[in-house]
């Protein structure tokens, strides 16, 4: 009915001009969509950005396609938010497309791999690097168009209750960490544990665990693991950056007036430069607070990183003679990723590192 | 008239709802604006974004917001470009705003500064990080509104007729670079040198001038400046990042109804992220055929940045007992570039300098 509508307002315009733009006519739809996240509203850098991308929508279609952002679990079970988007039970969601991994270990490309491309990297990729078309394709199979609408960037490795001085103090440690990250973990002696996020705190407490990964100090300050598992590690190689999917019902896009169209993609775009700006202005004056607050902060030692740069491979060959579907991507991601890195050795991070060995240290 | 317009359309809205959302109502008025940017058509992923930003803005409102972008000099000669939106000859532009350095200092803050920011963290910096009200409030003085809307990311450091072994080989080198860095390079002994783009490459070849920046390899490989003065060096450290600005005459952006404004404040925003995105997936092709026809990419020696290091905090400071509005941004502006700079150096610089050192090197 939504399309009939607008093909309407739409045959109106086409006598305008020769490019049938959209119309702004009366008789645009109203259209509602719910949008299933998988975040507490705690995680107000995650949550806050799904809701002013459904505010903004809001804001440029005239109040007319509204779409409303749910917490995690309050309409859809987490686990099961790809399913109910791809079926239709709800428009669309905002999510980390590697929660999937279970589905189609491919998901993985959509947020981000284990020394995987940084944010700025992955989202040339998906817009002018053919990223977008093999994601589209994947996505396709389940009904489903996928956007990019944000991105945390480089997490941290975690919090430890004793220091991590090699790769030997890896084995036998219960970890809570997921998805890629977990199974490369596993490869150098980790077992890794799923444990939801309210339980992380006792259970590292009562000794249950031995560590655990959430997200980067912005969000880890709220959970104060500082307190009973100080040491913390840096970088949380699992993911070269952590993007940000909000999968949409393909025919439920499909419906929507271009205008609609357009002004949801805006958003997405918008949230993907803005959630990162967030994070990058919130994480510096958290990690302060948690240093101050007996955080210890150190980097994985180079034979961990090493190891888990070798069982990294080892798992994506795995996974690529496994999955049609990610070999089909893996070729191409890997070889824009070299060519990136190479790139930003010239200029970009020749320019970090010496700014980084000057800066804090003036006359 | 287009505010009066606006007004009784906003006055109908509001019987609708408790919160007054902007109407899709028939009655939005047309409005055209002019946007002079500073770029040849050549430069495509600059006047390219900026095509695609008035073209956003167009389809977000049905065609009835219809801004039309000028190549430079073609509404407005570059150096009056500020002048111009300020006094309202054009609605708005798409500039670099250090090209205003001469007007007033303090804008090389808004487009960045030697050693300063880098993309994302000017990002963060501009908004969520005080950014946006201090540049606001100099803006203001010259009836302009300023809207982040690009960014180049970090350039290269120029084409070198002659190799740079130490700071020495730059002592009365006769170079084609402008702005704050000019000034930087003045004080190591190079004899800056304001030159057009199109004589760059005659100039180079005759040897009227020894060295030239221009921008980045995607952009630079266009004027073959590798066949003439293969010694390119990195990184361009004159500016963290190179962020693009459209400035909006302060009373024509009040004009606009709030649906017009969050188009085109959503559009810059799209553009900010597409923009860098273009660059990134552009620059790695671009470099390889660079060095593919004679470009020889070295870094420049550690003497020559630690000494433009130094140059530029005299620099800074001579600026900030000159001008009050650099003074006043300065303070503020170093603190948070020190925070971000912490920051980067425990997680995002330190993933990637690890994957720079492994990637390319699979077995």
């Amino acid at each position: 009915m939504q399309r009939r509508r607008f093909l309407k307002g739409a045959g109106i315009t086409a006598g305008l001009a020769t490019v049938a733009l959209p119309s702004l006519a009366q008789d645009t739809p109203t259209v509602k969509w719910r949008m299933a996240t998988n975040w507490p509203k705690s995680l107000d850098a995650m949550f806050g950005s799904a809701d002013e991308l459904c505010q903004r929508v809001s804001v440029l279609t005239g109040g007319k396609f509204e779409i409303r952002a749910f917490a995690g679990g309050d309409i859809v079970p987490p686990a099961q938010s790809l399913d109910a988007v791809g079926e239709g039970t709800v428009e669309c969601n905002h999510v980390l497309a590697s929660a999937y991994f279970g589905k189609n270990t491919a998901f993985a490309f959509d947020t981000g791999l284990p020394f995987g491309m940084n944010a700025r990297q992955h989202n040339a990729w998906v817009q002018y690097g053919g990223g977008r078309a093999l994601l589209e394709k994947l996505y396709g199979q389940y009904n489903i168009k996928p956007f990019i609408c944000g991105n945390s960037a480089v997490q941290m490795g975690g919090w430890y209750r004793k220091e991590i001085k090699s790769l030997d103090d890896l084995k036998g440690l219960k970890m809570r960490v997921g998805g890629v990250g977990g199974m490369v973990m596993q490869k150098l002696g980790v077992l890794p544990q799923q444990i939801p996020t309210s339980d992380i705190y006792p259970s590292l407490e009562k000794g249950t665990i031995d560590a655990a990964e959430w997200i980067g100090p912005y969000d880890d300050e709220k959970l104060g693991l500082n307190k009973i598992a100080s040491h913390y590690y840096a970088p949380g190689w699992w993911e070269g950056s952590a993007s940000i999917t909000s999968m949409v019902n393909a025919k439920a896009w499909a419906d929507l007036p271009p205008l609609y169209q357009a002004a949801f993609e805006c958003a997405c775009n918008e949230q993907t430069l803005k959630m990162l700006a967030k994070y990058d202005a919130s994480n510096p004056p958290a990690l302060k607070k948690l240093i101050a607050n007996g955080a210890k902060v150190a980097y994985f030692p180079r034979d961990v990183m090493d190891a888990a740069w070798k069982a990294s491979n080892e798992l994506f060959a795995e996974l690529a003679g496994k999955n049609p579907d990610f070999k089909e991507i893996w070729g191409p991601w890997s070889s824009f990723r070299r060519d990136e890195v190479s790139w930003f050795r010239v200029a970009e991070s020749a320019l970090d590192n010496f700014t980084a060995s000057v800066v804090g240290k003036e006359a």
